[in-house]
């Protein structure tokens, strides 16, 4: 099986994946997708007047702060409006689609992190009610008699925390543990630029291959949502996955194109 | 099984129907919900801008009419805010929730109507792009793969057409399909009326008991939502159900009360 990750940025449409994915699954090659819908969610908050905030932990990453009324608008957007849409999609292109939440079942589950220290214009602040967990398990039974049954899976967070509260989790991270708990070698994960890029405003410094010994000399090179794509990849590669792929959304054949290399391939060195 | 739909009007909480889940799961009798949401998706509409609009059929029928935008309100209400909040609360109960949508793995699908013929000021008129669509087939596989796992299903409104359209569909009559489809002997349909009532602004005026043969006589005292669930109680009796009650959801135990008989008892006259 193949763990394809497809962001929810600016940008990404979603019908070129799905192109893909059934492409693939005509081939024989049965994938499972794990989607995000950041944008869809951004704009479904402002719209109702609950804009997003963005907030940077002490550790330097950037996350969403998810209050209950964030994670309500976020399950509309991520599991109603993004899952849904791509199921649909799916089943038009012949492909027998079911999507899923990480909480449908506990398929996602791990401890919740109620306070958040985050910071800004330089203080250290602590956050409270924040609704956003880590996942430390994943339901593999389930993924596999949907499988077994022939079923494509489309998986979104939130995930369900050990006290049963859902949770917001990062989707890379998620497609990183769903890869390392069904033991696959591949993972592809999909934005809205073209992989790693050593200047993240010019295309053409694109790193396209990284041993796994020298991944963290590239952790410079990331910046916003790269960072935690990057620490995916590092929990995904110690996990016993041997291959990750950032790959580019936004053109034709996403998934086919990172499977032949094209993005930023990190993984064992003698892949070189 | 018991097949449960619980409604989505307002004044529903889904806190009491999920306890009584949570309780019969215990006793060991396994349960399928069906829920609405259509409070929640006004409400949303609203909110968006894009309020719901309510047409009458020819034929006296009263809907929702369902242009794309509207769908993906829908969408966003019933499969977003109200299956995952479900399926938390469930999950909180310590029942192993799962929520599906009709569309996922065509778990509800039938062909597309596209337009409604409405009656408006005494006037017949044609609504065209209605996402509506009427359940023919139930995927009784992926329910079954699923109970036999263990899980509990929560499934809700969207279906998938034939075309492969997302479709609204009514959640009683999707209800009733699959209480029939799975050749259940009970359905208990839940709403925020204590069941058929005479005269629909005084409760003490609940009809107790129909026998299946009287069904029809009581289509002249049912307004507005009540006339569906009356075809789709009618639906699911022909369809083998052997005894349909509609009950309160409003109340403590209230899937328990209504298998107490508390509600509008509808079946074969035997039972008198």
């Amino acid at each position: 099986m193949l763990v394809v990750k497809v962001g929810g940025g600016r940008g990404i449409g979603y019908d070129m994946v799905c192109v893909d994915l059934a492409a693939l699954h005509a081939m024989g090659r049965p994938c499972l997708l794990v989607h995000g819908g950041s944008h869809e969610t951004n704009m479904l908050a402002t719209a109702l007047g609950h804009p997003p905030r963005f907030v940077t932990s002490a550790s330097g990453y950037e996350s969403r702060y998810t209050d209950r009324a964030t994670l309500e608008i976020f399950q509309m957007a991520y599991c109603g409006k993004v899952n849904k849409g791509i199921v649909e999609r799916l089943q038009s292109l012949g492909v027998p689609a079911v999507g899923l939440a990480g909480l449908d079942g506990r398929l996602l589950s791990g401890p919740r992190k109620a306070t958040l220290t985050i910071v800004e214009q330089g203080k250290k602040k602590v956050l409270r009610d924040d609704h956003t967990g880590k996942i430390t398990s994943v339901n593999t039974e389930l993924i596999r008699i949907l499988y077994d049954a022939g079923y494509m899976l489309a998986v979104c967070p939130p995930a369900i925390s050990d006290d049963h509260i859902a949770v917001n989790v990062d989707g890379d991270r998620a497609a990183a543990r769903i890869a390392e708990a069904l033991g696959v070698d591949e993972l592809i994960i999909l934005s809205n630029v073209p992989g790693l890029l050593r200047n993240p405003v010019d295309e053409s410094t694109l790193v396209d291959k990284i041993a796994t010994e020298n991944l963290d000399d590239y952790f410079d090179y990331a910046k916003g949502r790269m960072k935690k794509k990057l620490m995916a990849v590092k929990e995904a590669l110690a996990g016993g996955v041997k291959r990750v792929i950032l790959g580019d959304a936004r053109v034709a054949q996403p998934i086919q194109r990172a499977l032949a290399g094209r993005g930023t391939v990190i993984g064992a060195a003698t892949d070189h």
